[in-house]
């Protein structure tokens, strides 16, 4: 499967990186043009953004769209980014080469039945309660509709645990791999919530056999609009690349 | 708050009840009339139809809305069906009193806006793994719009129990009535999908407080297309109600 | 079976209360009297008490168990008190009637064998994590030795909801006496861990059909040395023994 | 921290293997030379097994922690076995050289103080449904009697997930080491169930900084008498172990 020229799912762990919200055109570009230097192949980035409560800052929207278009221009980086609902998919999809299905949405089936429709690649992020069983179902809400280009993204799931945001469940990696022919990424970056257990638990996605992360990234997370305690600095950024390259080679794979 | 004559957050409990899916004109009036002289007083029934594989029946559509249509006229039962999907909603609304927004869907966000914007009484699900605190928020996306004709139901989380289908979580009724103004009611038949355990923690839903109950019934659930094991027979539906009013009674309430 | 006088696992619904932990010679008799009066028919009080961190008060031990033998020769009530360890067997049942064994050891399974070999009634609380498959396992431990004489208590278990101490699962009340011939009561008071719930939850306990509950009371919670937040003062109690009457009744009950 | 002569806690991440029950003479030697010429150098057997359901094998008790003595006479590995009741101290003590409190005994408070006495290096299991903070809680039982030569062991928590056994938690390892002072390893064979994923958690705790590992391992798992379907074969064991150096060196540390 192809995003832009990137193959996922080959020998390559494929790197999506970026800032959770895009906030303005100068934050995008300085963003991507940091991780891309570090080795990110796809950027990410959030124009309309499902946030818990309706009086957080919920995206850009379309104007987050038109600046993800013109750092692509700039950067030749594909561009992976959220479609919320069916009726901005035709917005998201002029623009995005790779169309984000989050975890509230990953049950809301007339969504994926209408990326189904489409021929673009999907990044489908498993529900927070999802069991592999559900996730796999989903996924096959979008394949039944004709589109298997359809990436895992397996991003923590809801347990007991409080120390950390979400409980990263490394073992649904193999299982989805397993049970499944596509593609599955980790995010380390919800899947833990905090900054510092992202560089190490991306060491440990990328032992149990990744096929790419996704990993937030902002120049000031102290004054990111959105999830800046998980987001990483671009120089921090920088240092996980470095040190998962050897341990992608140690697995056989390369990043 | 009314759903057509029906008063919901006073003293009387309210009985909603009906089959999982609208199966057929047939089935859907058999079964309103016989939970109708039972003592429920809306109506519920299933058109379009969230179901976790593709391929389970997922609902008669535009038609099930017809027949749902059809049986008010017949029984002056007011009707609560489930939206999916922005684009649903103006059917729905044509025929419905109330619009549920399934589980699946409490962090649909524009969906919860764009039932927000109307002035209809809206069904909120609690999501599988919401929290008390973010089910308040996803009324909080209605309200903010303009609707507060919202009734909260609780039916059942996702817990490592596998005895029963989900985890009733009774405890959520009071935590939601102290924190909210919002009528609270109750889904046993999904909060443990098990038939013969609906009246039991129905009476339960009663005395802790509940608003209302919402009931699946099904007059041969061997054969429905849908839910089957956690439906009543219209028989057990008249014993359960029978059974709750003394409970009622006894805790200065009504059914 | 019968503890002291008291049948359970009758039409009656048995009514064990008492503080947390037995602190003082006065506070025990003060609040024996106040829940007798009210109506219960048991003494609970802790003298061995397991706490999650080794700084806290855990129990005035032996002299807890004297002061509970004193006040059960004034009152006339049979006291369940919690045993610990296999060490403490021996004096927890020269004075205790019913030997509790907590929710962190429902699976210390030299402790289940061994009041397995006694003949006195065991009082055994659900794992924070067990499944209701190994609670019964758990009670087969103590009956494999020949102690049949067992009550089974649902007590809360542990999930993501954090708005509540743990999630009172109601339903597994039926699902165990279903499964079992034992007794089943329910812990409101852990199962909720606030005050103000306690009685809403019992309630709806006695209404899923509970043949008994275990309350936490205390004179003064804001000085109690543990669980002071889940404790009813004792007239709250009261009028919450006024409040269960009826919905006993409801449902062909008695308290 | 030293367990006979293997330093715990360094930059060496060790590993202890073996069966999962003693079951036999042969069975431990056989399996000890298999694992300790693949590069484990303590071993680990169960003499006093807990087990869901009494009727399960339990262990050969005494006789099993004699054959250990004698395993260990014969191949110099130190014995790591576990302790479940104060009373059986005293004989695992005599032959153990760290003793295993298990997941099901982490809040066994009476069994964690007497381990405090002693001065013998103590494994300490995270209960099923642990928090970091109960578990760094149980952890303090043992340090406030003195004993500070404590392992931490993340072996999966449980959760609603049922495709793997427990649910790895491996974000836990770097939030125990943050929050602590002491080393921490990882069982894959209890954090999965299932023998095929066990090189793969097994290379993904050793990428996120695990100072150990406890693995299940038996020649012929269809025959064993707990625990098979996660146990390794001698074989499966020893090409991970080869698997899992390149990772070791790729993040700083040794096998």
């Amino acid at each position: 499967m192809r995003v832009g020229d990137v193959a996922i799912g080959g020998r390559k762990v494929v790197m999506m990186a970026g800032p959770c919200s895009v906030e303005s055109p100068d934050q995008l570009l300085a963003t991507a043009r940091a991780v891309q230097e570090a080795g990110a192949v796809i950027l990410r980035g959030g124009a309309f953004k499902p946030r818990t409560s309706p009086y957080s800052f919920r995206g850009l929207k379309e104007d987050g769209l038109r600046m993800l278009a013109d750092v692509k221009r700039e950067t030749g980086m594909p561009i992976v980014t959220e479609a919320m609902d069916t009726r901005h998919l035709d917005a998201v999809c002029a623009h995005a080469d790779m169309i984000q299905i989050g975890s509230r949405n990953m049950q809301n089936y007339t969504l994926l039945e209408e990326v189904g429709r489409l021929r673009k690649p999907i990044l489908l992020k498993r529900g927070l309660s999802a069991t592999v069983e559900e996730f796999l179902f989903a996924a096959e809400y979008v394949a039944s509709g004709g589109n298997d280009k359809i990436v895992l993204c397996e991003r923590g799931i809801r347990t007991f645990e409080t120390s950390t945001r979400n409980t990263l469940d490394l073992s649904a990696v193999p299982v989805l791999k397993k049970l499944s022919h596509l593609p599955v990424i980790v995010d380390p970056s919800h899947g833990t919530g905090i900054w510092w257990l992202v560089p190490l638990l991306a060491r440990a996605a990328v032992a149990v056999g990744a096929d790419g992360l996704l990993v937030e990234v902002h120049a000031e997370p102290g004054k990111a609009l959105s999830d800046g305690d998980q987001s990483l600095r671009p120089d921090k950024f920088a240092a996980m690349m470095a040190d998962l390259r050897p341990v992608a080679l140690a697995t056989g794979r390369e990043i």
